[in-house]
């Protein structure tokens, strides 16, 4: 605090729900809420609201106590290498973004178990082919990251009656489903998938994870549904799997370019469906608890919730 | 039974699953399990199990304890005017069915409520649309026909937060859910809703329920799902209601003529899915315990399960 000027709270996005920063300052009216530093003393301003900020934004930020990122993944905020030394930095645990990704999955989940792909094949080619509708106990689904929102996709999947197993590169011990780990386990938990959720953290470790080898470890035959991050596969070998049919389908929601630059391959490929990175998103009214919790607790010295570890990268 | 000759089970099916003769003889080992009448005595068959069966199959039949339609609807077998008269019919109530039917209806309630027609449309035209994900807590489905697969999908819809709405012809108490009864009513249920799902039974006073009227009475962008039966539409209508974009999109699962004939416009009007009448199928797995219990229940003068009244229709 300096004097008795306000402390604020800067706000940056250029992505989400246009409610945000007018909810901000309602739920914390002793707040003063900004949008840009302009006429700002950068000593003033106590926690900073970001997503897809400019690098360095940050920097002058000399009694900054929290950076809340608007989002569960943190890579591109991660990616700013002038971020304040030593402050802590929390994700957004929204129950909203995980409940709309949960449905996502669960609904592309359902139509590759349910063959609607292929069924819109047969109709744009005029065909009734009768497929046996299948219970969803014959069809094993594959987490790739056991995070919150990996947790609850594998609940809801769960709760319907699929097969779940889970991989994460560390150990994660408590969960409801049998769990794989890290480089040694993994073509043991991809040879048994017949659909896999990738929803890991874009990290060093996990950048390109969804390589030619990774195709080669599959089921043949299996579906892939990204809700992640673009840069968790490669591109070019995610399409030769698919023209070599060792994967039957691909669910895309997530690009290393977004949006998807018009001469993608991607968006023509007859086994790709492509969604506009819209599988879920910060919403506002369910958001702003944890936003409003963070901000009190980090001004009063208490510990804000789901800090990020800049070391693990997520 | 006549002498000492075993009770015969007469089975008929033209779209079973191939696995039903054989699991109901292991079934019910006493029994003779025949598939055609040739070298029978007509006298000795004690229960007929049916699905699309020829009319007049059952007339000569004059033993006749129980008529089992392998099926929830009984349209069709009902519309055989020389049935035996008063041997019990019952249709059949198989969880897997039922639970097949639920997913396939929350799958594509999710796809509409998500936009995933339009998605598809994005993509076919390599347009980056970004649509904001909405909570199921914003669309109400309005489910028509309030029986066993009714009931099941407006429990799946509501398990995961869509708003819920009934309509039946005749009252039905004790619902988890806002009902709505008759002609009069009809109105005040359609102009809520967002998604409309079929499931009612093929009887005089449903076919071609939904015909231009019903259009004009529904929430202007809504969304059909067929499930029930293709005459309870007219063709033409619903092609209008598309074209004029009072519907928004149409999820067609059942047509008045299976396989849908390919010069029918269904196949490759853009705002149509076709499926191909496989939003679920009977499974000997899951349905085999009632047709047993019922079969032991007629033979010994108790009375079967899930009995069919045929002056209603259903």
């Amino acid at each position: 605090m300096t004097g008795s000027r306000p402390l604020v709270i800067l706000f940056h996005s250029d992505a989400s729900d246009p409610r945000w920063p007018d909810a901000i300052q309602r739920a914390l009216p002793d707040f003063e809420m900004r949008r840009t530093l302009d006429g700002v003393p950068p000593e003033d301003v106590a926690a900073a609201v970001v997503w897809k900020h400019p690098p360095g934004l940050l920097e002058p930020l000399t009694n900054l106590k929290l950076i809340q990122v608007l989002g569960a993944g943190v890579d591109h905020f991660l990616a700013d290498t002038r971020l304040p030394k030593g402050v802590p930095i929390a994700r957004l645990v929204d129950p909203g973004l995980t409940a709309r990704m949960s449905e996502y999955v669960l609904m592309h989940t359902l139509a590759l178990h349910r063959r609607l792909p292929e069924s819109a094949r047969a109709q744009r080619d005029g065909r009734w082919d009768f497929i046996h509708p299948q219970p969803p106990e014959r069809t094993c689904v594959g987490i790739l990251g056991l995070g919150e929102l990996g947790q609850a996709c594998a609940a809801a999947l769960s709760g319907i009656g699929f097969r779940v197993l889970g991989w994460s590169r560390s150990r994660r011990s408590g969960m409801a489903f049998e769990t794989y780990a890290g480089e040694v386990e993994r073509s043991a938990f991809l040879r048994q998938c017949d659909i896999l959720v990738l929803l890991l953290p874009l990290t060093a470790q996990t950048r390109d994870i969804v390589d030619a080898r990774f195709f080669d470890e599959i089921r043949p035959g299996a579906a892939l549904i990204n809700v992640g991050r673009g840069a968790l596969v490669d591109d070019a070998a995610l399409v030769a799997a698919l023209d070599e049919d060792r994967l039957r389908h691909a669910v895309l929601d997530v690009f290393r370019q977004e949006p998807l630059p018009p001469e993608h391959p991607f968006w023509t490929h007859p086994a790709i469906t492509v969604t506009p990175h819209n599988s879920s998103a910060t919403n506002p009214d369910t958001a702003m608890a944890q936003v409003t919790e963070n901000i009190r607790r980090a001004v009063s010295g208490q510990t804000p919730l789901h800090l990020v570890d800049p070391a693990a990268g997520y």
